[in-house]
């Protein structure tokens, strides 16, 4: 008899019920690398694990492969040499119907299960998840573990959280009757059905595979959908291991497996259209450009599509009590991952006449000079900063900052090569920094990659309506802004609900604009043009399924 | 000071919350056109408010208008002589963006209870409303009162209830202190703000202005859009009167009584296309024709479009205990408001070798010949029926009943005219049946109006085939059908929910296929091409608003 791991789980999910609504901080997963909480040989046995994948096919049993297909290269240097199934599209998609069948007769309580022990078992796997995450995205190995692993499964767990809530107030067998006065009442029996959408489809990408698709992944599986995993050619193995994960599980339920498939294929072939368009494929996570994001809003009507796409996340400098630590807070957050997140800062307003700090005013130069200063500080030493930068992920985002360079701007800060001490061939970049006047159109772009600019504004006054103006014409994943004046701090609050992006006030400790932590901070808000949902909340969830009544005289 | 409306009605708001859980009976807007209910008084008082409000200007002080515009004609025969402010598209749209500044700041509570608040007027206003819907929309009084009145105020104050509940799991000021094992924690505060779309557009139809139109409206307003109720031409006293209450009760509370505006305008111009394409508007509830629903889920990319549109609802008929009560049912969900209601059966699927009884078998024509009996019956004495059929609301669905006579299948019933005793000139129409063969190319679309076919197949399982086909292909917002079998009751059940269609079981009392009732039944299921939503549920509400977040070191 399969297990139910609805039983198994039921605590941790109600603990993370509870902590949606909280908003406090809350994780089972420990972020924690260490010993204690993931075993004595964990850190060693995860590695060889990842060893132990290159050079070969990826052990996946899917079915209707025509051959292998797989390229992975690591932006630290060596090619992964790991093939999977290629499945054709058409392929996928038929196996993702005939597994819906019995997924969706197994109901809420199965699906929330299934999708619980899939969480807790990459939990376990998380040290191999890091490498693979590691070698796929060019994280450094920390954020790499962090993010791809528990941070990821945090964001997965919340996201089946919010859709066991919503499925749980359905109720099944219902009584009804109206009173008909002085007569008998009229007496109805309703059965409630909670029933899925159809196939869903997940487009990774190729900086944050589990991260940014694990929400859509869990959602979609937590309310009874099939769903197919298409990870960015240059990031499969990540989502494969999810995929194997994810089959495994379903298979000791007594489920079908192909509810779970990885739809691996060639860079630049047509696999991710033909199944965004497939009329059975009836939602559609997608984290990505804006143009790709916009072509699946466009043509994939019969999909519902919930889209991260790019931004350009704006930064003001009012005033701060201590600039140093201002400082060295927004250079963390430009180096961290040498900019390739969504949620990096970019353009950094700043008064033409300088900022009062609680030591006196700063000049617009002094607070560049600052800045610059606390970039250097942090990739003095190479060895240390590689593992904050991590690589390069792929060579657009290396032209990219050539592309920057050629604008003529002044530079503030230039980008730096640095030689990792561990591996030879990986590119490591620190970032570019460059001084732009307000109204200047390079500021008018998302510069995805280690490229931000100090622009000169006339006022606080005009940088939050240069800020409010740019996201609502280009969508914002963050904002951040540094003010000691109170009538300042409500200014921006009030432009940030405005213009539908969330805000980061005086961050000058070890909290990050770029980092939002589940449970507690929405990933996005779903109301501005950089994303058009939130991770996660009722809204994310509660269109993936439907509820079909069946009603009959008692 | 301005009144607190959410005290007034935080206990039935808290009920109206367990109501949509429970899915029992219940309502707080007695559906009884009683004294009891609504004072000794009220009927009276409710006609000559009517009659008061006929041949002249219609008082609604709203600024920005250019002349008047109405010529609304009774159903019944008189012509109403009207007026209401026209209004440009961009004056109303640029009042509600400037009403909306200080609504949405205005938060959850006050939506809620401003909404709260108008319903509660609305209901005593429902006698008024009844004879403004009956003379609009054609409805008999009793329907008009049931439909127009309590019901469509049940459908508002569900949506409210789902909005509330969502918003209020939206904490407002929260700590977040993460542990850092023997180091001080990470304190952080964090506020959550629920935040408005923007600007909602209501587009009202002609035959259920207010039951079609409240829950958009509601939906919207208590998650604090401003709402631009855009009545259909021949429609638009309820929606007026709506819209007067609305204004009252804002500008009671303090608010700016352009958040609910009524865009009244003349037949055939391009108002619902300017305001519905206009960039400010981020919410469009409709209800109306395929053609019109999918040109704005097309061209109004800048809003979430809910949609109900065009249908084809099946009935099946597999076998009975007692065949009268069938017919009977039948009979009057087909004759009741003659059809020209979304839910009104159309296509009715019989087996060719005809269907098991208690008292035996019946042949075909048997079944068809019952059918035509119960509606001889339903409409033997006119004046009875016409209470029952209403009139025809407009000269297209008559054309419709020709169209249909004209198509050559054989007549199981005409449809006959029926004299109304006190209003000499409405036109009133009794059903027409039609006879068909399973694939008549007629089945394939929506028969507006009182025409129903009655369907020979080969057997109930080609029935089953054939009904979810249909749904799948053309939408259904209800399926019926009758069956002793619980093998076949199983098979039905399993084709609607693969289907996306509510399901009606053996329906032979006093309950029929057309109505639903609010907090239990939900009206559509949004999966299948009739509706994109379905009133109400959470997916309805929880899209509507945003959550805006500011954090800041403790």
């Amino acid at each position: 008899m399969p297990v139910d791991f609805f039983d198994t789980h039921q605590e941790v999910l109600e603990r993370a019920v509870a902590a949606t609504a909280e908003r406090g901080y809350w994780s089972p997963y420990s972020e924690s690398p260490s010993p204690r909480a993931y075993g004595e040989t964990a850190a060693q046995d995860g590695l060889a694990a990842f060893q132990a994948l290159q050079g070969k096919p990826f052990a996946l049993d899917q079915q209707g492969a025509q051959g292998q297909v797989g390229g992975e290269v690591s932006p630290y240097g060596p090619a992964l040499g790991i093939t999977y199934p290629r499945v054709p599209a058409a392929t996928l998609v038929a196996r993702a119907e005939a597994a819906l069948d019995s997924w969706r007769d197994a109901g809420p309580r199965v699906w929330v299960g299934v999708a619980l022990e899939i969480l807790q078992r990459l939990n376990r796997r998380s040290f191999e998840i890091a490498h693979a995450v590691q070698h796929t995205t060019g994280q450094g190995f920390m954020m790499a573990f962090q993010a791809g692993g528990p941070h990821a499964q945090d964001r997965g767990l919340e996201a089946v959280a919010y859709a066991w809530q919503e499925m749980a107030r359905i109720p099944g067998l219902v009584d009804w009757e109206k009173p008909q006065g002085k007569h008998d009442p009229i007496r109805m029996r309703k059965q409630f059905t909670v029933v899925p959408r159809g196939v869903a489809l997940v487009i990774g990408c190729s900086t944050f595979p589990t991260w940014n698709g694990y929400p859509g992944l869990f959602a979609s599986l937590a309310t009874g959908n099939s769903v197919i995993v298409k990870p960015h050619p240059g990031a499969i193995l990540p989502l494969a291991i999810t995929v194997q994960v994810a089959r495994q599980v379903l298979a000791e339920a007594g489920q079908d497996p192909d509810v779970v498939q990885l739809a691996a294929h060639a860079a630049d072939d047509d696999t991710a259209q033909a199944l965004a368009l497939d009329p059975a494929v009836r939602l559609i996570d997608f984290t990505g450009s804006s143009a790709h994001g916009e072509w699946l809003e466009s043509n994939a009507r019969q999909a519902q599509v919930y889209a991260e796409k790019a931004g350009v996340n704006p930064v003001i400098i009012d005033s701060a009590a201590d600039f140093k630590s201002v400082a060295r807070n927004l250079a963390f957050s430009l180096t961290l991952y040498s900019g390739q997140m969504c949620t990096a800062p970019q353009n950094i307003y700043v008064p033409r006449d300088g900022i009062q700090t609680a030591e006196g005013r700063l000049s617009l130069d002094e607070v560049a000079q600052a800045l610059a200063g606390a970039l250097g500080k942090l990739s003095a030493d190479a060895a240390k900063a590689v593992e904050l930068t991590g690589a390069i992920q792929n060579a657009a985002t290396l032209a990219r900052i050539e592309q920057a360079r050629g604008l003529g701007l002044p530079v503030v800060c230039d980008s730096r090569s640095l030689a990792h001490p561990q591996f030879e061939s990986a590119v490591v970049r620190t970032p570019l920094l460059l001084r732009a006047e307000a109204g200047d159109p390079s500021l008018e772009r998302e510069w995805f990659g280690p490229i931000a600019f100090l622009v000169a504004v006339d006022s606080t006054a005009q940088a939050i309506e240069l800020a409010q103006s740019s996201v609502r014409r280009h969508g914002a994943l963050s904002m951040s802004a540094y003010t000691s004046d109170d009538g300042v701090a409500q200014a921006l609050r009030r432009a940030a609900e405005r213009a539908g992006v969330s805000l980061s006030l005086n961050l000058t400790g070890p909290v990050f604009v770029n980092q939002t932590a589940a449970f507690s901070d929405f990933h996005g808000t779903g109301a501005n043009p950089a994303a058009n949902a939130a991770l996660s909340d009722s809204a994310y969830v509660a269109n993936r399924y439907r509820v079909v009544q069946t009603r009959w005289h008692a």
